[in-house]
């Protein structure tokens, strides 16, 4: 049997089953079948069991390979097995790949402390900070680590799920600091039509993942007032600068080339012009209903994810004392939270730091 | 009388006339007005004397105070005066703003030769390459600090004439190496709308101007072949690289923080969505028409800058043996050129170098 270093064949499993993870084990299961050498070629998918026309979805998915209900119309790898119990489907696993909404992933490391292999490693695709103490922001992979007692790297990039399915081409950006890892997890997710670039700065990679979505509700607010092409561009990398900001402040070591990446730039623009961030908050300019009720109608009461990541990132800032710093992130937090009106956007971000005349900062490298 | 430096008020002259000088225009002349402490309040225009309505441009433009053919709608300052003769409205300026189609900046420095004042300098808003010896494309900037004998530095910005005529909000960015210069050509373009970063990386902002419309067309091709967004988002991303490698290449000592600059992303992004590059490689996508067609039907016969663009690199790509570096670029012309489908250039792009799995050859810092 072929071994990659010393080591057996890995066996992945992927926890979670929604629209992005489903899309994801398309990609798993047939790189597991590609490189048997490398990987088992069963891999597990943890499915929050649901009845879906009177039967169990996971029994739909093995029988019909399709997750109809958050994929429908894409065929799985019959490779891919649909198991209901999270404990059941993990155990083995060498590489987990996390993708589930990520109010979730606390309880779920509680359920999985100590049932795991310990040395499995981590892969979150779950996009959003935590809200951590209010004033510390908590990075979703942080929490897998210290909470499952594993190491957890990221992926993240300009990837809607329907497109990737579809097989549309793309490019994503892992973050791994293992070098012997990295060429596996690369092996594992990168197909002819989705790309994959390997960068060590993980947290900067995550930190785009959640941030752009401040970002896209400017947009949308520039969108909703009709400002035009300049406005909003000049708003997007204005938003961009401030990404880069935070990720210096509180994560330093990061590098400027990682916002080149998939996750950094071209995960921003599809946000800013497409998106659902975007859309509501033009809405919410346009028809002067509140975030919430718009979250009601265009969302069925989700929750819209930009204001609510300003909320955590304007809690954090605040308590640093660094709100002047960030005035795109703290105005849409403002606008967000009917304190002052999307009009007053761009009064908020005339004088940004990034137009005060000096030698820059220079950030990071 | 107030000095600057120990130098006396500096006059302006701006070299055209067009939209985008027009709208440069508006705000050059408000800012002599109100630092009349810096400069000569009177700022001459270099108009290409046309006859409008059985009315000599320039004297409409001294009367009416508004380009009525290139910024209709708008009015000018008073103090914008429209010179026919170049060498008259040039002769006494200490800042010449050129705002010229690139291909008659050559003929205009031979005019202008040894007739400026020879502690001029020049600032270039003009956007493209000059096509040099076919092997080695030349910078506008160079043609006009070697033809004329001034130094000259550049504006670049996303930065539509109408929405800048308008007075919505956007950004621009300044390269300008002479420290003692920059804050005066700040003061001289710098409204409470129109805000400027000067950067000392002339040679990387003026590239950007020219190469992203290399990018909009391969953006323009995603659009008509109906890509989607994932694609359009990795497809600028791999052009914002090779505008990287590009300026890595040729201009070594650039920074790679220019890029994030309004020169760079935001000018790309809106070129990339907006834009008539862009939108005539959609069309060429959907009609079947060759650029040249479409040209003259949809530009009433004036030339794409994208495709010339594209053809100018290619000569120089070929010429040093880089073709394979540059896939996007390389593809795009051959698009243009119709030696490939517009459907092939996802195959050229699929193994890009950004793809290759090694340690990251770091560009700039």
């Amino acid at each position: 049997m072929a071994t990659v270093g010393n080591v057996l064949k890995k066996r992945v499993c992927i926890v979670g089953s929604g629209n992005w993870g489903s899309a994801i084990a398309k990609i798993v299961g047939a790189n597991a079948v590609k490189y048997n050498n490398k990987f088992e070629t069963r891999v597990t998918m943890y499915v929050y069991e649901e009845i879906v026309n009177n039967q169990k979805l996971t029994d739909i998915i093995n029988q019909l390979h399709e997750n109809v209900k958050y994929l429908p119309g894409h065929k799985l790898p019959e490779n891919i097995v649909a198991v209901p119990d999270i404990v059941e489907a993990a155990k083995d696993a060498d590489i987990l790949i996390f993708v589930i909404p990520h109010q979730f992933i606390r309880t779920l490391c509680a359920t999985l402390l100590d049932k795991i292999k310990p040395t499995a490693v981590g892969v979150s695709l779950i996009k959003g900070f935590d809200r951590g103490d209010g004033t510390n922001i908590e990075l979703i992979s942080k929490i897998i680590e210290k909470n499952l007692k594993i190491q957890c790297y990221v992926l993240m990039g300009a990837n809607l799920a329907n497109e990737v399915a579809e097989e549309k081409f793309c490019e994503t950006t892992i973050g791994c600091r293992d070098k012997r890892l990295a060429p596996l997890l690369r092996d594992l997710i990168q197909t002819p039509n989705f790309r994959v670039v390997v960068v060590e700065d993980c947290e900067a990679v995550e930190v785009c993942g959640a941030l752009k979505n401040i970002v896209a509700c400017a947009a949308g607010f520039v969108d909703g007032i009709g400002l035009g092409d300049n406005t909003k561009a000049a708003v997007i990398r204005l938003g961009l600068m401030e990404m880069v900001k935070f990720v210096d402040t509180f994560y330093s070591g990061s590098k400027l080339s990682t916002f080149f990446e998939s996750c950094g730039v071209a995960d921003l623009i599809t946000t800013c012009y497409g998106g659902r961030n975007r859309r509501v908050c033009e809405q919410y300019v346009k028809t002067g209903k509140s975030i919430r009720q718009l979250e009601e109608e265009l969302l069925g009461g989700q929750k819209l994810q930009g204001p609510a990541t300003a909320d955590e990132v304007h809690g954090m800032l605040k308590a640093k004392d660094l709100l002047e710093k960030f005035p795109l992130f703290t105005a849409v937090h403002r606008i967000c939270t009917d304190q002052i009106r999307p009009g007053d956007l761009i009064d908020q971000i005339r004088n940004h730091p990034e137009h005060v005349f000096a030698p820059k900062t220079m950030y990071m490298y």
